[in-house]
């Protein structure tokens, strides 16, 4: 992941909301810093959110987004949730996807490769009294970038964490919010000096996400009708990922028989709690197949073990990394996104903005 | 509230962290706007903090602070939070000192108006990959400010809210990061339409805070000897605020004959758990006795009623507002802040730094 992010292209998207005239006129505008008050609210009460995104260069040679929509339905959301202005999600996926047309030589065209997309919103508002911002800047940068894996997956090694929480029933983690992040990044340290790359964040003995994705396992069922996939339900400590509902969605449609994932058996959904307990007991009874951290950066990352007080818990390990379900959906979801698979026009193309 | 907190004075202190080189050279210079690549990681994924002080101008012309050593050592501890780097907190004290003498004139000086003091420190990791911030901007701004109340205290109406939660076991609640402020604006907007002034912050039925201050509450006791002063305890959700600890001390001194607050008979001081439910037998019963917010911009606030789902509950009506304890708790911390009245070194001269 380090290799990524650093660069970003040449221009960037700003609009500025200000409360006696609203939104500006949208500016696409060379890439540079923000001047801003070092009152604003972004500083001092991190009034601030945003969304992953990506954009795909088809065989085609035609950018496409993989389904803009609900970043933009999960942005909007998350401003009102930090009370910042309303916007209008439509024309702010158009202006994205003439951005990405402006900067289109800047898509990778390797496989495994895209142009990353992060429209964020800060409050701007220079006070110092503890309010709402009534003023706002949103903006949208780009950064190519390749896959998170560079060597093919890699099983990540996660450490269950419940002395440290990550969101908290009537808190902010089911919003993409800046502020959900700052807090994981001490844990996250002290987790990769134990020799783990990522934290298995937990809600006492329930599992909620890993690292910065969502978690799903795969488990063996007693009567041999396929398997059963869970992640947990979005009771408000998980962020409603677009990859999260994607793959969700998939199974749905391998399960009806509206496609085929790679001639797997049934795979059962469910959305529900998952606790280290039940992991554990279903390790210990060979029916914990695969765990995986699935989002926009990784798409589908496996799992080899979690760290826990009792002792490791050690996935199976697959010749590829990724067990036949990780693979599956991972396979499926690239080919969607680069253009390759057309499905329930979640591929969007963005000429003609 | 809203009429302070908007003007600057002419200079801020900027020093500025980069791993290869350690803190910068610090500089105060003229106020002006912060200029940050927006990938920064003050913008996306929050790593901010800051400290609320105030310098008082005393009745020797002089400008003075009260328990700064107090704010240095919070700052500290909220930088390690977010895994910002550490820096020399009496240094950075010494710089606060030296930066208020030059700004001296801003300092009004009639009684209940100080210079509000913002150390501030953000992360400026310019990368979009989720992790710590390697590089950081440490300023330090001024503003004018006077009384809270303008008219002297106005009890205030508190929402209990349950629904929303500002802080759990395992989160950031017991630190003064900014993140933990921008999930309340959207619960207050709320509050505020419902016609109450604040939110009395709630963890299940448990008193945590009120809007952005600590919660004390004057229960009667049986045995008639004094009355119990209340305060939750500091498990990790509550701010250890400056003021919360210096109310408790002077009430400490105050049994224990080293002072004399008001006249007043004994005062029990108890940090522990407050639930809604005590609250509103204790109400019944007449026990209620006063109940109050502190922090650094209000001192001492009145509470007048707190709305629950059980109905108001409406505390005494004092004549000036504050009751007994709260008024005497309030007027000697003034006294102190502004140099009337020495104690135990809480009030720090800014000269000489």
């Amino acid at each position: 992941m380090s290799r990524w992010f650093l660069v970003t292209t040449d221009h960037m998207l700003v609009v500025s909301f200000e409360p006696s005239t609203g939104w500006s006129a949208p500016e696409i505008k060379p890439y540079g810093p923000l001047s801003l008050d070092p009152m604003s609210s972004c500083f001092q009460y991190c009034t601030n959110l945003f969304e992953g995104m990506k954009a795909y260069m088809g065989p085609d040679g035609k950018p496409r987004l993989f389904r803009p929509d609900k970043n933009m339905a999960r942005l909007a959301r998350s401003a009102e949730r930090v009370a910042l202005p309303p916007f209008n999600t439509e024309a702010l996926l158009t202006l994205i996807k003439r951005l990405v047309m402006i900067e289109k030589r800047w898509i990778p065209t390797a496989e495994g490769h895209s142009l990353y997309i992060r429209p964020t919103i800060i409050g701007t508002r220079a006070a110092l009294g503890v309010a709402a911002s009534d003023q706002a800047l949103l903006y949208v940068i780009l950064s190519p970038t390749g896959p998170y894996f560079r060597t093919g997956p890699k099983p990540l090694s996660l450490l269950a964490v419940n002395e440290n929480v990550r969101a908290w029933p009537g808190g902010t983690g089911g919003h993409k919010l800046g502020l959900n992040y700052a807090p994981g990044f001490l844990p996250q340290r002290l987790a990769a000096k134990k020799g783990y790359d990522q934290i298995l964040w937990l809600l006492g003995d329930a599992v909620t996400e890993a690292g910065a994705m969502n978690f799903f396992v795969v488990i063996k069922r007693d009567d041999e009708d396929g398997m059963d996939v869970v992640t947990p339900e979005l009771d408000g400590t998980i962020l409603p990922g677009v990859t999260r509902m994607s793959v969700l969605d998939l199974m749905q449609a391998h399960n009806e028989g509206r496609t085929s994932l790679n001639g797997l058996p049934k795979l059962h959904t469910q959305e529900r709690k998952v606790t280290m307990s039940e992991l554990q007991k279903l390790s210990e009874e060979g029916k914990l197949l695969e765990a995986y951290g699935v989002g926009t950066a990784v798409i589908v990352a496996p799992v080899g073990k979690v760290g826990f007080e009792s002792g490791d818990l050690t996935l199976p390990a697959h010749e590829k990394g990724l067990g036949p379900v990780g693979n599956a959906l991972w396979r499926r979801l690239v080919d969607i996104q680069e253009g390759r698979v057309q499905w329930e026009n979640w591929g969007v193309l963005c000429e003609g903005a």
